[in-house]
């Protein structure tokens, strides 16, 4: 479904997941769009290293710019991709921010926080549960985090 | 215990959780400091509304400032002194800085997600668990946050 309207974001969150590689960073991306028009607002790849920043995931630093453009900490109507299940971080982040829909890549057993591990939105005291839509762009996500994290061979 | 070097920290995170009601945010503040020398790395409260930021609670700053003196995402041996139990967005980043301890005031069986909801730190993927020590001053602490929300009297 690659070049559709729908994927689009997940295309270019991917490129920005290859660009973070490029820079040493994990190789995440993700875009935030308004859910209604498909218009990009914010894009950011991870930038943990780069930043000296333990909070610098991508959905993170794409959500903290979108709400300082519209002058909200509330993003509602707004719909992320990300290339990669979201950490309990950034899922609670995602619940703070009121998104509309989280659209992800890969998944992500060891550190993810919405399908694995504490499951945040499934959590009782959570009080705002996006959409979710997992497996998107699924084999183009984790082919580029394999690589990164594989040993490299001379 | 009051005035001991010890407890020290949490009064300054209260001194901050103060400052933080009278600027219209939820109270809490929240201290970083060197758990050898007990120095202080940084300080902060909740600034959400201020700077229009889901993700700008207190213990996210703290930590992100911290980690930017530092000039390392990681920041082992560090203690973190917090009015209120970490959320689970914020438990998460303490895990990734990699803080050794953390001493929280009120219980927050609604929001917390240390000691309630996903429990962060006891999930089997959390891949640091620093100490805890919650209840820390917790009757002021839990004060401000009754004042904050209790509605307001003529």
């Amino acid at each position: 479904m690659a070049g559709t309207r729908h994927w689009a974001p997940m295309l270019r969150a991917l490129e920005l997941a290859r660009a973070a590689a490029a820079a040493g960073e994990v190789p995440v991306g993700a875009v935030l769009v308004d859910g209604i028009t498909g218009r990009e607002l914010s894009a950011a790849h991870n930038r943990v290293e780069l930043d000296r920043d333990p909070t610098a995931h991508a959905e993170m630093l794409a959500i903290r710019q979108a709400a300082a453009i519209a002058g909200s900490a509330r993003l509602p109507g707004c719909d992320l991709y990300v290339t990669l299940e979201p950490c309990p971080m950034c899922a609670q982040a995602i619940a703070f921010a009121r998104l509309r829909r989280v659209y992800f890549g890969a998944y992500d057993p060891k550190g993810g926080g919405v399908e694995h591990g504490p499951r945040i939105f499934g959590q009782a005291t959570c009080h705002h549960r996006p959409e979710v839509y997992g497996g998107i762009e699924e084999r183009a996500a984790a082919q580029l985090l394999r690589s990164f994290f594989s040993p490299r061979r001379i």
